[in-house]
């Protein structure tokens, strides 16, 4: 049973790295990267997540759901600046709740962390209206990776 | 006759100021504003004409149109740098062509031109045709203005 | 003594409403401003607070330091779109760490409150050390005030 | 005599192709790529050239220059939209003039042209002069592949 559930832990994580490479325009009078591209960062990572598992904003699209962003927060632990290489880890957290949640980890290339920070979706359907439980396609995508 | 033609071109410079505020997300590593805002700075002058003359971007959406840009340029004198206001004057360009062309001059606060610039715009109806001639609207539009 | 803290109470609630008008470039293609870009309004409403209570990123910069954020949040109530003229509001949140903490809320036209959020930056001095107190004239600000 | 001169303008082309993809905060609410983008993309493009023939930002800046840029320009051909690939083609453009000159060319996907645009630098050392004629760091460059 022990050894179940472990595995089954394991399953659920499911996680993406991208690579980004800081852009000249991202950085402020500061020298550093203006604290707002973080969230621009985050969406590179929410994206790398949605082609590698198969949701993203053009699948959840042709499923007729959009997933507005109700929910960001960022903390930042040191600065990037123009020309550095960093990865986003995106990682996505399960929840019962019906929500989209990932949370999300920069580092800089001596493996730095960089920033954290989480953002949180809902589904929203053609109509105009908002889920209050998990639409079928995602309750079966979530089915196919065994998170529960 | 004279003086006539004199008062046309006069009555044809239809002409808007726009004060903004540099932002300091707006600068870049240099301390000065990145090149590429001044292309906001342009739309914030385009706005503030449409709002003035009754052309907004709403306005041409309720006629049925939007109106792209394929051109613009940028010609850069003097920096501008956070915390400066700076003005925008934005002058409509009239023309016979199916188009709406408008020329920008940015200026700093001690009034010497900090950029100039050009945007041009075309008209594309509902259906996603573009127009090769003025929608009726736009054309009563420079009519009420006397733009020949 | 109880209306001597209230009184304080009320001092202490150092507040700035300030308009901004919604781009069209701040849109994204579901027609709602990108999430991101409330960063944006907050910094607008931040330093207007900053040009308000003399505390602004220059005034800061003149006394020797930066003060980088090292902490934001978002949440979102309602979207806002093009051409709507929406108010943020910005609280200075009085605190013992040596810290500067604001709460936002932007409201639409109609009073409804659209998205809150919050903001925390640290003081960094002239030598890009941290400081663990606050430093002598952001004291005396807060004192000017009666924060204590 | 011909031979020599046709090699050496080919031995003049100097040109970079770097893949972009278009995320989706740089759509608007037409569901495009914003006009005001595809300079960033320029600036992607122009980088990846600095750092396949050692020009890049912090290249020069090493050599104590900075090259704000004086002029842009940008066409419009059709439009991106959330998700394309397209490629941008940065091509150096020799001039005698002490100026550095790209011209860019952004393809999508089936190889149509989207956009093509202009950008000119100058050269302003750290004494913040501007130099009327080429640093001599860049005139080696130039030698060194060969651009008279």
């Amino acid at each position: 049973m022990k050894s179940k559930k472990i595995e089954n832990a394991e399953e659920n994580t499911l996680k993406v790295s991208q690579d980004i490479r800081i852009r000249f325009n991202e950085t402020d009078a500061l020298g550093i990267v203006w604290h707002g591209y973080y969230l621009h960062y985050f969406e590179d990572g929410r994206e790398a997540f949605g082609r590698k598992y198969g949701i993203s904003y053009l699948d959840l699209k042709a499923q007729g759901y959009v997933t507005p962003i109700i929910k960001s927060s960022c903390e930042h632990k040191l600065p990037l600046r123009y020309g550095e290489i960093a990865t986003v880890e995106t990682t996505f957290i399960n929840t019962l709740a019906a929500k989209i949640i990932f949370k999300y980890k920069i580092m800089n290339a001596e493996g730095k962390t960089v920033c954290t920070g989480e953002t949180v979706q809902v589904f929203v359907d053609d109509n105009n209206d908002l889920s209050l439980t998990f639409p079928s396609f995602f309750k079966a995508w979530k089915d196919s990776y065994k998170l529960i």
